[in-house]
């Protein structure tokens, strides 16, 4: 089959490699119907050195499960099915307590043998434990808005979920990407009065007005976090919802956020250490989020997406075909898109 | 009146200072009874530079109060009162948040003309937001245990609160210290099943065991980590109370706490930034805690100590006569002392 390789910073190749077959009994092989490109994959884009041996990209699919090994029971042939960004058994410690990133026997998606998502097909390890079904056909006008269970849309709910965000409160967003209009949309659905975005691309935060911001803040650093703190009274955001990464993100969550207020953080750490120092201890500052849980939140974000309540697919704002999936990457990375669609 | 000054590192001197008086119609004066040297007053005792303008040091005490100011209703001349280590209005908005080191009208006592808690008197600012009376006479053998709501079990207690222990859960303390102690009997209030605490101090983890320790640990490092991890089946521990403030002892937090477990920390930093980068991001820890405010937990606790049902003055194993004050510095900073009580 067909897959995307990364071959070293700015590289992305597609290749052949192996077909993917059931090679333990629980797992499902998976004929992907529409993958994308993540705003993490542009890290190792931007990055990684050159390797002999690259990884099969992408970590968001759903498909058409085609074949299943004889112990799983929950999904069948034919069955139309999402995939959240890790694979997990579902039945460990730490998947029953809702954390299936830390499960014992899963994994990302691209290494030790498994498939990316950008791919034609994917062997999906513990299938009963990591694929969803989805109530609708293969060629669903819903799609893109399902596909977003993967990742980002799961992301966006898991900061708003870990900061506690409630009925009434004052949200502040960082960053305007993918994760960050999710994470608006996420805390709308628990509440949030007041949504503050704080982005500085017209386009992005026009969609994040659409999903349920009331307020855009386009300054960063110290003239950003004063305009937060104009915007609510001096006393800053309840919670903050940090969907960049970069350390700057987390000075300006800790310049915005109220004393005894949270910073949720879900944008992959790009720094060693967390400047959260005596200040911080002096005002309460909590800083919670992590890597998503997505396969914990998936069947709770359905029934938003197929009753139209939300309509978190509008973030992808681009399609290309598998074969020209380097073009999607260049896209992202040069921000003339949001988020693109990659079809097999 | 008499009062502890603090010069430079290592040189405490009781000196003569201005009498306290009535300064602002919000006021109480007190005559102080009882205080006692913190944990906290040791890092300035370390460390300070030679000054011509020393602080006078202490932000723990109880008293009788002597005068109030004219718009002071809760508190009137004759009542034994406590007061935690922050002063606050009690009607600000952080106040009626729950968070009144975060009043902004409050501050630290010994500065800015405000006495310190190691003295005479003081003058109390905000009396009525701050102080609460004790329903005991000055001479009551319970002024250890109520002493301890000035600060230590307040600061433990807000440990496992902002950490979030449940009935059930397994809690590491990290710190055998008086504030470790604390947190280990409060772990206890909040129905913790299993409380391990880790310190080397036999003296001080034997009576972590009467306030509840299930387990000691005394090694550090990765080999404490180690004997966490096997104490509690490879998982770690639900919740970690850090009650120390050193890199170090964030680093073993984080080593000891299960994946999507809480660390709080409630010993002041000495370090600028928190070791919480990707690991702790891919593993969902969130940290929390931070200064007590004590003045929200005083009413709550206090019942646990009208009671008997818990013993916390026991933290304090000498007393000094006010005169000796630099005596009960040396004795709690070679270790002689676990916290040491001053009589004026």
């Amino acid at each position: 089959m067909r897959a995307t390789l990364l071959y070293q910073a700015g590289d992305v190749r597609v290749e052949d490699v192996a077909d993917p077959k059931i090679q333990q009994p629980t797992d499902a092989v998976v004929r992907i119907v529409v993958g994308c490109v993540c705003g993490s994959d542009l890290w190792p884009y931007k990055s990684q050195p050159l390797t002999e041996h690259p990884r099969q990209m992408g970590h968001e699919f759903i498909g058409v499960v085609e074949e299943t090994g004889p112990e799983v029971r929950t999904v069948k042939p034919g069955d139309v099915v999402v995939a959240p960004f890790t694979y997990s058994d579902g039945t460990c410690e730490n998947c029953l307590r809702g954390l299936p990133t830390s499960c014992v026997h899963g994994g990302p998606w691209g290494v030790a043998g498994v498939d990316g998502g950008q791919g034609q097909a994917a062997r999906v390890p513990h299938a009963d434990g990591t694929l969803v079904e989805l109530p609708v056909s293969e060629d669903s006008d819903l799609l893109p808005d399902l596909l977003t269970l993967s990742d980002v849309l799961c992301t966006g709910y898991h900061a708003a979920r870990t900061a506690g965000v409630k009925a009434g409160e004052t949200v502040a967003v960082i960053g305007d990407g993918a994760v960050g209009l999710s994470a608006v949309t996420s805390a709308k659905l628990l509440g949030a009065e007041r949504i503050i975005l704080m982005g500085r691309h017209t386009r992005r935060t026009d969609l994040g007005r659409d999903f349920g911001a009331t307020d855009v803040v386009a300054a960063r650093g110290a003239e950003g976090v004063e305009a937060v703190r104009e915007l609510t009274g001096g006393s800053g955001a309840d919670r903050v919802l940090e969907c960049v990464g970069l350390k700057d993100a987390l000075v300006q969550a800790a310049g915005v956020v109220r004393d005894g207020g949270t910073v949720s953080r879900v944008g992959a750490p790009q720094y060693p250490e967390v400047p959260f120092g005596f200040p911080e201890f002096l005002r309460n500052i909590t800083l919670t989020g992590g890597v998503a849980p997505a396969r914990a939140y998936i069947e709770d974000l359905m029934p938003h997406i197929l009753s139209g309540a939300i309509q978190p697919g509008r973030v992808f704002d681009r399609t290309v075909a598998l074969e020209d999936v380097a073009e999607g990457y260049r896209l992202m990375n040069d921000r003339d898109a949001l988020k693109v669609i990659v079809r097999p």
